[in-house]
């Protein structure tokens, strides 16, 4: 149903009402990229944000957070290099003077404005740098500027990361881009995981968070590369309305656009995945029959999470005994008589012990770029699947650099 | 006050009325390494058992689990390349088996031996050639044989791991010797610890498990060097009485045979994080001022197995923003305004921001083959300490393979 278009191809479509800059203001003074992102909508647009848990959520996560929903949100001024978390006062200052520098170039209030932060952690911003780049974005932004905009959110990742969906509705096109970074939740100098979503559907703000809410949930959040969490974790959805289809839930359009918004976050974290550091393997993890679906994503987490059997992907051996070995220590219950372990539906194990499938046949599988691993606990209605890749040696090699 | 002695040295200090052995049996193939192990005592010893919590507990555990705390223990038999995990009714035969086995070739019954295995995990145990390995053991075992049994239970450890303490009670001797296994609790065929501590005092079964408990938790139980948790985690203590001191927990000499006890397992479970995989570095996390010891376990763990944290111990720069980070995901209570996080004494992050101390300071430190890191969380009287190393791209490499 939903085509997802990605890459060059997602940004032939951009909803109407739109603008974006991305430019290299000075933060990455040893890579020289571009490190300064603006986002605009023509009009106020609904707002929404979903946020990090982490309890050392920097600055700008607090910001952000504390002014979605809204009905009056114009614009979003991102900075890569610098997280601005672990910052203090100053952090609180910094984070709040990007939002009151940008609505003074844009004619806006602070309160219009969000704003987010990636890169190292606990170091001031330089703020001479970022309000002289505010300054140029402001100046810069126009219709044209996404693929711009992409490039400078991103830190170790090794590629912009887009994707967009265009439903018609009674021959009304309503569209939805979204833009992302990330790649292992994590980079050498610290986390984070970015996204936002733009559409020209308009959304009330109450409606706008649940569907983000719901939709990461079901994308950014199933994703895991390597088990850390950022400071700085955020996703955002602007809906401005200018393609003139207003929806709320009890619409019958709304299931369409839903699905789309749902689409493109899964399409986005899928490609996160796809550039986790150091990675060649994209991997899905499926636990069925767990006790609930919360042991379920407990038990799926800890085997994507587990270094034995991540570091087992990468190697020639299937090795389920790792992924047995994870579920046993996890905490979720399970019956050793009763655990199945599948690749690509060829059985491993089967209710606790070796199947009769050749080691070779289940080795040729991991070699594969993608490949899924299911796992039943025969214990109850619980699943969860999470997406995750392997880890090799050049992962390590990125964070010790 | 307790000198223990490890290496050639401990093997010098070897308690009265024990006897071993360690061959090649023929489990470990690919390398011809030894792969069975007995020791015995001349007398029924007291023997105790701390056990893994991992659900999915290998048969060997189950069987050994449910023959202490005992005052008839008299062998044990180890068998290292197969873990004899996840391995059903045939497992748990098997281990039997081994039991009856060496109680047959020893003229003694099946409940008074303790069986170990550790290796790679699903596979059936080769009971012929565990078998005639028994048949070989009760045979080769003398006073001489504990460094071939100490080579006996390894993996992927690339040295045998074994400490001793000699205490002296009025002019008696008593003695204690622990040997162990491990490689970052993890090894490519599948985990495992492995510890065993035999002692010539005389010890009640429950005070001698209750003794074992407390030296586990505050020495095995804090190290972590890739967070996975085995199916056959095991650690046994044998106390035969022979040197003629009998001792309970209200006689004047019993803190200094605790002493000794838990400096030999401190002092194993140090080799263990020494020579995890890939590891060239010690390093101690304190937390401090947390809400609670439990909270600071957590938190110190979390810190310890973030994969984040660990690259960055094996890089140039010390990186206290992703040590932070760890704090804030982990779970426990933080105020971010609060968080001190220091190196070897040398402030980085004071009451949530960056500290004075020059990175190349810090640097410095984590360069150093030991180190430790101090968290004071300033909520608390919660404290914990946890001994792990770096992860470098051989600890990759090694489970890779």
């Amino acid at each position: 149903m939903n085509t997802v278009h990605t890459d060059t191809e997602a940004l032939d479509y951009i909803p109407a009402g739109y603008k974006a800059a991305g430019i290299y203001a000075g933060i990455k003074k040893s890579s020289g990229k571009k490190d300064m992102m603006m986002l605009c909508s023509d009009i106020a647009a609904t707002g929404a944000g979903v946020f990090t848990k982490n309890k050392m959520r920097a600055a700008p996560v607090k910001i952000s957070a504390s002014r979605v929903p809204s009905a009056a949100i114009r614009a979003i001024v991102v900075n890569s290099g610098n997280a601005n978390a672990c910052t203090g006062t100053k952090g609180m200052d910094d984070a709040n003077a990007m939002t009151s520098k940008a609505a003074t170039e844009l004619g806006l209030s602070a309160e219009q404005l969000l704003v987010c932060s990636t890169g190292h952690i606990g170091d001031p911003l330089p703020m001479d740098v970022i309000n002289k780049g505010i300054e140029t974005l402001a100046n810069e932004i126009s219709s044209n500027g996404f693929p711009n905009a992409c490039e400078a959110i991103l830190t170790t990742d090794t590629r912009r990361k887009c994707a967009a969906a265009e439903v018609s509705l009674n021959g009304t096109p309503v569209r939805i881009f979204g833009m992302c970074k990330g790649a292992g939740m994590i980079e050498p100098n610290m986390a984070t995981m970015l996204g936002f979503v733009v559409t020209d559907a308009g959304l009330a703000p109450d409606d706008a968070q649940a569907l983000l809410a719901e939709s990461t949930q079901k994308s950014f959040n199933r994703i895991s590369v390597d088990g850390d969490q950022s400071t700085n974790d955020t996703v955002l959805l602007l809906a401005n309305g200018v393609s003139g289809k207003r929806l709320t839930p009890d619409h019958p359009d709304w299931q369409q656009v839903k699905d789309a918004v749902m689409a493109v976050c899964h399409s986005l974290a899928v490609q996160i995945v796809k550039d986790g550091e150091g990675a060649k393997k994209f991997v899905t993890v499926q636990v069925r029959g767990a006790k609930s679906a919360s042991e379920a994503d407990t038990a799926a987490r800890a085997v994507a999470n587990s270094m034995l059997v991540k570091t087992s992907w990468a190697g020639k051996s299937a090795n389920w005994g790792r992924i047995a070995d994870a579920i046993g220590y996890c905490g979720v219950d399970v019956d050793p008589n009763k655990l199945c372990i599948s690749y690509d539906g060829l059985p491993a194990c089967m209710n606790g012990c070796i199947a009769a499938t050749s080691e070779d046949d289940l080795s040729a599988i991991i070699q594969n770029p993608a490949f899924t691993i299911e796992i039943n606990l025969q214990l109850g209605p619980g699943e969860a699947d999470i997406y995750t890749c392997e880890c090799t040696e050049e992962y390590v090699r990125i964070n010790v650099e």
